[in-house]
Formats: structure tokens, sequence, C-alpha cells
């Protein structure tokens, strides 16, 4: 082991076991701190301290081909502490993927690179993931890892195999959501998922043990996991532990790699001070003298890069292979694969919204998202669905699909326990995966709880469906800890998530059908604990929700006079004060505005047709104001909730805080003479 | 032990060892049951499993007295399953808190009733924090008990000596947040802090199997708790229990209760279906018979009562002792203790201003908040520091702070690791035990971790001061992951959040005083990486952003034809632009809004002064429009964010998204010609 005393530099290196991994170790090493010593920004801490095992890894074990970094069946590769970014920059350019030059390296952090601060999605092929708030990407990992046990036991192992390796940190083991992360995998047996533990004793603020005193092999061994101690600079004792997480395939593993930050640096290593911040061109002349390297910055001699490569290119014989077996495969996993959904899906929502018309009954959301998932799994069977532990609440669960259980693999439905922020993480690894569409419920209210997550699918541009139930202070008795207020406004502040509130059952099927639409956003879906009217009658199978808003409702006997906009189970009271504003004389339009993200993405003359040019308007949501004003304008009103909610019967709950139809109306009345 | 199969009914109840103190704890059975039937609502089953430690731990060992129920040496009880609400409702009506009558728990979940489907802070003397949310109640006892630890070791045991007992279910274990929780307990060797854990193995959906496999006890073992394993049931095993956690004073306890979840109901105990809902009247009057209960709904007997108020009464000896020896306590103490802040504490404030106008400097606003708690804290010695693993970026330690460690609370500035939402939910555990003023620092981005203890703080009208840094684009390198675009809008629209972004050195110092002005205001401080001139330099103590919003620079040379809004490190960019706008011969306003809530207090002639009578309004913010419509109206213009961020120099950051003072001339032009 590494002789590392708490809060002393480690100033000499450990000899190695084999000189040439270490060169190629050194590699990573020396392009991380050039990289950060360029753009005088960065961490090359972890980089440094974890090149050892990345070696070994993609040398040895690692199944990918970098010509074709996209093979579904790869083993996938997530940096937790992403941070470390210079990590996985330096091996996608080592490893020759096409998307990483050595120019994208000396561009690290700068505007426009692929190399940007921490891992982003999409910047670069090899990124799977979108790290750096930590403890995302292990929760991220147990979603990687459930896809593959899901689709290999559909498909079967001769077209599903593979692994997902993870590095973390001790800020990732820190927060909270690796706990639900961890304790999900023990549970359902992700034998697939093997961990490093970066085990290195430092966090920013100083050395671990200023925050923690946690027996770390002792928790995960609590989440039945398989654990390994090992010295993360010792070559052969990586390969080993490898070897032995992969013979256990009834377990998740977790390799604790005793580790030297800054592996290298001359008088930074071992401290805090190698975690984050340019080294400085002393401490890196000192690291080149220290690890006999003369390559000058940014150079990697032609030996190293030449062997970089080849491993680079290891997996392609296995990759053709499979792409042979690809093509006599299931069409349905071909389908899958390719991010395709069925060419009659959309017969699923027709299906829901026949249903909804034919019984013409009232029905809270949540049950009109229940029985549009009733058709749509039987239509789309990549449909993975899951609850925090409130399936009945969330009518999540569509009554073909069959429950998961721990090591078998061969169903439709999870049940991630009261772990919400770990749900939403691991739905945001399932559909970075591919071969599965992932929702998972809980009460609008614990949004909160999985927010972080939510932010990430919506920065990563991936199908994540957030199922939340009970939207408002409609859910009563709860109270206002179980009522979201402020979460609409909270979620439409957030950049490409679509955040839907159906108004009755057929604009909930609509909904549904956006989602689906779109593989590049996720959705958030509001729906009510309550029951509310049917509102929209006419046939056909035109889904009016796709502009976000439209007109239900036009004003009659006259030029419409007052807009009023709502959504949600709201719609309905808009609709009950049209008829006594039209009754009074007032020709009164309803829109419903079912996204709000959909609707700003409209043309200006749509919006002015579905606004109005008459200034008297009013919105109604049981929510607060925030971000309504944009639509009601200067003479407008808005009818909704200036504080949190309260414990009650709905009814109650609703009268107390002036949400009513009536209230509705007098606020016309009110904008109107302001209109004058 | 109790026999419990997993799955299935248990129909008889277990002997009790002591027929009396059964009968004190069905005492909470009934009551718990007939006020879940009455509101047809609520959640019976936590109640009936745990009566029997309530009845223990009240009898023998709570420090309380139900006549003063704010005594401040009191033990507190926390219910973090908070879902169990009649178990803490019925608790105080048997004892005799003064807040809690019979009728109260007839009208359970009613609007306007005190007793809320969860307990809510405030609605009654004796709920000690809001719960529900799940893992939070434990979350904040972290809290609690280091305030504990804090106060008594600075003040001594003769003024401050207590426990704080928890109770806790799988919901709350399964959370996250409660792995923060336990592991900062644990580190600190928080020995005052006992919790016990209702295992009941049922969740909403079903057996606990469904979804953990956890071995709850090695995971406490592993995080450096004392744990203990009995039979809930058993009252000699729970007094044992809790004799041998209070003998353990260097590590938090865990006593693992083997329970019954809704212990007593013929067909639904041990069953998720004792878990929510009304049980129904023949299930309660199975439990009559099976428990031998023969007094009507809402009655107790009276000899039962006529005990248990004896209980309620049994701490008023230690509590007057405890007032004599508070007569004679420093002075410091009692002001603490009354929650009153030193007389000169504003002194702290002006010097701080005058450093920085003296100065002149150009300043992030997080170094100028941490020069301001370089006063504060030398003025108000309550004042407890801490961060989440970025104190050097945080500036949250104030030069005479000093560090507390694990056993050691003689200090005043704590370690949180990295651990966003257990510091938050610690900080209103802090805030609610009283006579600390707790904040905490993280990346603004990361408050997405902290949000569900943010909301409870808000909701609850508590002091917690959250000091978030970093708070836009301006951040630079880190990229999107950690540059806030979203946060200031999702947070404004929390009802009672205090979101302060000040513009300059000065309006930091001002927002500081805001904060602490105000104790029933939770803080959202928005603080810049990036510094900023002084743009506030006159002399005096004036708090101009006491009302959220004003004029800073007012219009020159005509009538305002121009408002520009701008806040934190925009407000110089509108300065600039001001100018420009002025030399075109364009009367310009410039108006800082620190406060936007603040702003929306003031009365209509005050905000028509600041926001002008003009209609070309230009606001500018790097962050996301949400919420600005209201101040720019119909023909107003932003700048600011329009999507996510990006990973680069700041300079370029700020550039790509177009967020300069050029950009904000223009936007004021092109309002100005639509206004025509």
């Amino acid at each position: 082991m590494a002789d590392v005393t708490p809060g002393s530099a480690v100033k000499t290196v450990p000899a190695p076991k084999d000189q040439h991994l270490r060169d190629l170790a050194d590699c990573i090493r020396f392009l991380s701190m050039d990289a950060v010593q360029l753009a005088k920004s960065g961490h090359p801490g972890a980089p440094m301290g974890m090149a050892d095992i990345a070696v070994v890894l993609f040398k040895d074990f690692m199944k990918f081909d970098a010509a074709e970094p996209k093979w579904f069946d790869r083993d996938r590769f997530i940096l937790s502490n992403g941070h470390g970014s210079m990590l996985l920059y330096s091996l996608l350019y080592l490893l020759g993927y096409k998307d990483m030059s050595i120019e994208d390296l000396k561009t690290f952090r700068q505007v426009g690179s692929k190399t940007a601060g921490h891992p982003e999605y999409g910047h670069a092929a090899g990124i799977e993931t979108t790290t750096g708030p930590l403890g995302q990407g292990v929760a991220n990992s147990v979603g990687f890892s459930l896809a593959e046990a899901i689709m290999s036991a559909k498909f079967g192992k001769d077209l599903v195999n593979h692994h997902t390796y993870v590095f973390l940190g001790d800020g990732c083991l820190q927060e909270g959501i690796s706990q639900e992360a961890i304790s999900l995998a023990g549970h359902y047996k992700l034998g697939n998922l093997i961990c490093f533990w970066d085990h290195n004793s430092i966090t920013i603020d100083g050395d671990t043990s200023l925050s923690t005193s946690e027996d770390v092999i002792g928790r995960f061994k609590a989440e039945d996991w398989h654990t390994l101690e090992i010295d993360g600079h010792d070559t052969d004792a990586i390969r080993d532990a490898i070897k032995a997480a992969q013979a256990v395939t009834d377990k998740p593993t977790l390799i604790a790699c005793k580790t030297i930050i800054g592996f290298g640096f001359p008088t930074k290593a071992g401290t805090h001070k190698a975690h984050s911040d340019a080294p400085g061109e002393e401490e890196i002349a000192g690291a080149r003298k220290l690890l006999s390297w003369d390559a000058p910055p940014f150079v990697i001699p032609e030996n190293l890069l030449t062997e970089w490569r080849a491993i680079g290119a290891r997996g392609a014989e296995a990759r053709t292979a499979w792409e042979e077996r690809f093509k006599s495969a299931p069409a349905e996993f071909q389908r899958r694969v390719k991010n395709e959904l069925p060419a009659d899906w959309r017969d699923a929502i027709a299906a829901a919204r026949k249903e909804f018309i034919d019984s013409g009954k009232e029905m809270a959301t949540r049950s009109a998202s229940g029985a549009v998932l009733n058709h749509l799994f039987d239509a789309i069977p990549e449909m993975l669905g899951g609850s925090a532990d409130l399936t009945p609440s969330n009518n999540t669960k569509a009554k073909n699909q069959t429950e998961i259980h721990p090591g078998a693999f061969d169903g439709s439905y999870m049940h991630y326990g009261i772990r919400e922020h770990g749900m939403a993480a691991a739905l945001n690894g399932l559909a970075l995966h591919g071969g599965l569409i992932p929702y998972g419920g809980t009460f609008m209210c614990f949004s909160d709880y999985c927010r972080p997550s939510i932010r990430l699918a919506a920065l990563m541009e991936i199908r994540s469906i957030f199922v939340m139930t009970h939207d408002s202070i409609g859910l009563g008795e709860d109270g206002p800890t179980h009522q979201p207020v402020e979460h609409l406004a909270a979620m439409r502040a957030m950049p490409n998530l679509g955040v839907y509130r159906p108004g009755d059952p057929v604009e909930t099927a609509e909904c549904w059908e956006m989602v689906l639409e779109q593989p590049h956003r996720p959705a958030f879906l509001a729906l009510s604990r309550q029951p509310m009217p049917l509102l929209r009658k006419e046939a056909g199978t035109e889904n009016k929700s796709a502009k976000g808003a439209y007109v239900l409702l036009e004003a009659e006997g006259g030029e419409r006079q007052v807009t009023l906009f709502a959504t949600g189970s709201e719609l309905h009271m808009a609709v009950e004060a049209r008829t006594t504003l039209q009754a009074d004389g007032i020709p009164t339009a309803v829109v419903s505005m079912p996204s709000r993200l959909h609707f700003e993405m409209q043309d200006a003359a749509y919006k002015k047709s579905v606004i109005g040019t008459n200034k008297a308007r009013v919105a109604v949501e049981a929510a607060v104001e925030l971000g309504w004003e944009r639509y009601i304008g200067d003479y407008g009103r808005f009818v909704g909730m200036h504080s949190f909610g309260a414990s009650g019967k709905i009814g109650d709950v609703y009268k107390k805080f002036g949400i009513t139809a009536d209230a509705v109306v007098a606020a016309a009345k009110e904008s109107l003479a302001e209109v004058g």
C-alpha cells in the first residue's frame, strides 16, 4: 500500500509493479496536468490518482471499440467524480476516439470546446453521461446496469452482455443519493456493476477525516455488495480485483482503491492542494522529474500512443461479430436499439382517447395517465414503469406490466423504494443506456428530492419521464408538506424540461403523446389526485396540446373581451367562469395551456391568436403566480396561491385559498374594469 | 419477538409484559384509530406500532414539562415518520399540553385545525419540527443534537443537558438524506441522539423486501453508531435499551425496534393495509375486542388519563429548578435563549459597510459576505458557520470562528462534508433548537440538493441561512452543471423564502442585516464568484435594500424614459448601460432589486415610484426570465439566460449568452421604440 499520512504530502512515488503500465498511466497524468495548467483551472488530483486503475481497466477488461463508440453492447464507463474530467478526455484521446483530438485537450474549459469543466453528455462520443454534481454518476449507473440486465434477460447474452464500470470519489459517497443508489443496486443484485472508489482521503476542505468517519466497506456490505480493498497503484492488484468482481455475478462490487491524490506531484501529492486548480509550472516540472517523463506538454511518446490506440481498437473484432449477430436479432431488438418507436404506437393514444370520450366520466388525470399507460405499454414494450413506493397512488403500473425482482430482470416494473432521487438518477441512466423508455412516479411535492437529477436530464436532453401526481393543494388532507405550490413555476424555470399539466383525460393522452414524440426532452407530468370533468369531447386525433396552449372555448356573441388561462384541475373552473361571464354578456375565451414551453415555441401569430388582442385576462392555477405575468400582461389578474397550502378536505382547501370559479369571474370583471 | 411473517396479517396481539403499560399505549392506539376513522384519512399504522415505545420513553425518560413546553433544556422528541402524526397529537393531548384538546383530535386533517395531516411546527407547542417529507426529521435531529452539544460545551451541563429522541421509519432510512444525517451524527459523536427505528417491514407498496435488502444495523455500525435490537412491544426491553443508549455518551444510538404495524388491528396488522387510510368501523371494533378496550371513541378512561397527565407533569420540578439556575445564568445565555440579538449588533454591519467604502475596491459578493461575517461573528457569537466542503470558496468561515471537532463542541464552525441536503436539514434543527443562528454554504447550483429542507424552513418560518455562492454563469469554467440558471426563479417561487442577490459589497452587508432582522424567515443569499465594483459609496447606515428594490440612479436631464432593473453581478452592467443611454439623450434610471419578496411587501405608491410610469423597461439578470415579466410589463425586454450555461472563461461566457451592457442598451432602445 502507498504510505499516505493524512495531511502530509507524498513526496515520492511508489515503485511500479510494471513500468510499462506506469508509462501508460503517466500519459493520462501529464495530459491532465498540462490541460489544467493551460486552462489555469480544473482538477488534476483525481485523474492522476486513478490513472493506474484506468490503464488496467481499459487495457485488459473494457469491452468497447473506439471506432464505434455507440456500439450498443459496449461496457459503460462512468466517471462519477466528474471534476476529474481530464481523466476521461485523456482516455478518449489516447484511445483514438475520433471526437477527441489533442487540440480538444488544449481547449479544456474554453467556450465552445468539447472538453467542458465537467464531462457533458453529447459533447463527444465516449462521454456516457454528464457528471459533476456529486453522486449522480453512481446513481445513473444503477440505471445503466439495470438496463443491461433487463435487455439481457429479454434478448439473451449473445446480444446484451456488458458491464458498467464506475469511478467515484469521497464526494459521491457522502452525497445521500449514493446511498439510495447503493441500496438499490445491492437489493436488485446488479452483478454487472463494478465501482472503483478513489480512496484518497482528501476533499476540498482538507482531509476526509474532517467530515467523515465512515467504514465504507462496512456500509457497502450492509447493502449486500461484494467488496474488495486494494492499493490503487498496484496494477496486479487492480487486475485481480476486476477479475474477482466479474466472477461475482449476483452482487455489485465495490473495489476500494487506496490512492494518492495528485500522484506524481512533488509537493502537492496526497494533500488537498492537489485536488483543484492549476498546479503551476514548477510542480509540473517536479512531476516530470519524479516520473522520468521527458515529453513536452501535450505530446505523447509515439510508442505509448501506438499502444493506447491498439487498446482502443482491441474490441473491433468483438464489435463486428456482434454486428453480425445484430443482423439476425429480433426485429424488436433492432428497433429498440435504434431508438425507434413501433410504427403504430399512436394507436395506443387514440385508443385511450376513445376510451375517455366513450365513457364521458370525470377522472383524475393520474387515473387517466394510468389508463393511457395500459395502452402504451401494450404498444411500446420498452416502457419501463416504476414508482418510489407510491404505485397505487401514482397509477404508474400498467395492467400488463410485471414486476422486476432481485436478480430476475424479465419484467417491466420497478419498485424503487422511498428513494425519489435515486429513482430519478436511475431513470437518466436507463434512458442513456438505450433500449428502454423509463418513467417513474412520486408525489409532485417530492420532485424537490429529484431536482438535481431532473436538471441533468434537461441538460443532457434525454427522455427521462417523471410522473408527478397529487399536483396541488387538491391533494387535500396530507397538508402543506405534501402540497406543491411553487413546483410548477420552479420546474417551468428549468430549460428544456417539458412540464405538462393536462386539464382533462384527453389532454392527458395528448401530453403522453408529446412526451413520447420528443426523445431529446425529459418530461415532468403534473397530474391531479382529484377527478375533473371531461372537457374535450370532439372526435378525431388532433393533438391540440401539442402547441402548448390553445383556445378551448372561443368567446361568443361578439369580439373577445376576456381571456381566461388555465391548466390542469383549474381548467374546468375557467370553463365554469366563462359560462357565467358569457351569461353576463361578456364574450370570454378559455385558453388551456398544458405546456408553457411548447407554447413559447410557437410563432408570434399563433401566440397572438391564442392570447387575444384584448387586455382583460385572468390566469387561474392552484400554484404561485410566478411566470403567469407574461400572459396576463399589465391589466391581468391571477387567481391562485400566495402561500403554502393547508391540510383539509379538498373543497375546503380550495375555498380557503379563494380558488373558485366565482373568484375567476370577479377577477375577470376587475381586469375588464381596469382596461376600461 | 413478535412473530411477523412478511405479507401475512398478525391476527393476535402478543401478551404484554405489563398490562398497565399496554393500557397506556392503547390510549394512543385508540385515539389514533378514532381520529383517522373520523377524518376518513390518515396513517394509523405507525402510531399503533410505536405506541409501546412512546409510553416507556415519555413515562420513564423524557425530560419535559407539558405545562411549559418551551422549556429550553427539555428533551426534544422528533417524529421523523411524520405521517404517524396522530402518535404525536395523541401524546400531546394525553400529556396535558394546553394546546391540544380532545376537540383538536376530532378535527384531525380539517382546514384550520392544529392537527394537520403531518405535524406542522407552530400549530401546537410540542411539535418540535415539521415532518412528513421522509428523512427530514432525522436530519433535523442532527441539528437539534448539535445545538445541545454546542450550547452545553459553552454554558455547562447545569444549563444545557438534554437528549434528542427520534422516531423514524423505513421511509426515513431509504431516503438519501438520512445517510447524510447518520454519517454526520456518527462522525461528530453525537451521544445525546437516540433514534428508534420502527422496524415493521412494511411500506406503502407492500413488504419492505420489495425494495430493500439492507442490513440496517450494519449500516449504522459503519457510521460509528451504537446499535441495539429489541422487540418494540416489550416494555422491559425498551426501558433497558434507552438506559443503555443514555450510557453511551460518545456515540449516537439506534434502537432497532421490531414492531407490528397497526398493532391491534384484527385483519390489517402487520400488512401494508394498516399503513394508510381509515381502517373502517369493523376493523376498529375488532381492535377493541382484541385489546379489551371498552371506552367509546375519543374517550380515555379516567384512571389512564390521570396517569398520563401525571407523566406530563413529572418534569415540573426539574423545570422549575432549571429556571432558578437560569436566573443566575450568564447574560449571554439568557439573551440567546430568549432569541434576542445583542443590542449593538448593527454596529457590525456598519463596520463592514465602512470597510467596503473606505477600501473602494471591487469585490465578489461572496468575499464581501465573508468580510461581513468577520464582523458579525464578533458581535453575535451564536452565529454558527459551516459549509458543505466548500469553505474556501463560500467564504463562510469568519476569522475568529473555531472548528468543531468530533466530540469537542466548543467551537463555532462545522465541516458538514459533501452533504448539502444533510447540512440544510441540520441548519433547520439548529434554528429550531434555539440558542444558535446557523448558516451553511455551498455552490448555488447545489441548492437543488437542499431544496426539500429549504422548503421546510420556509414553511416553518425559521431563520435557517443558506449561503449560496457562485450564483450564475459567472462561475465560469466549471460549466453548466455548476452554473445556476433557473435557481433564482425557482427559489423566488417559494413562499416566505428570502432570496437576496446583492449587487455590490454594501448591498451584501445590507442583505445580511435583513437576514438577521427576520427571525421567522429563512434566507437564501445568492453571491457571486466574480468581483464587481463598489456602487454604493454614500455615507450613513440607511439600508436601501430593505425595501427589496430601490432607485440606485435616477434618470437625469428630463423625465424618466427608461427603467433598467438589475440584481447582483449584473447591476454594474445596468449602470454602464445607463451611462450610454444618458449620453444618447435618454433619461434612464437604474433600479437595484436585491429582494423581490421584500419589494412585493411595499405599498403601491412606493412600487410605482421605483418602477416608474414609463413603459420602456429592461431587466438584466444572468438567469432565466421567469418572473421578470411582472416588472418589465408589456413593452419590456429581458437580457439574460434562455438556456443552460457553458464552460469557459467568465468574460467569454457572458459574451456567448449576450449578457453585456451593450445588449442592455440595445434592448432599452427596442423597448423605447415599441412604446413609441
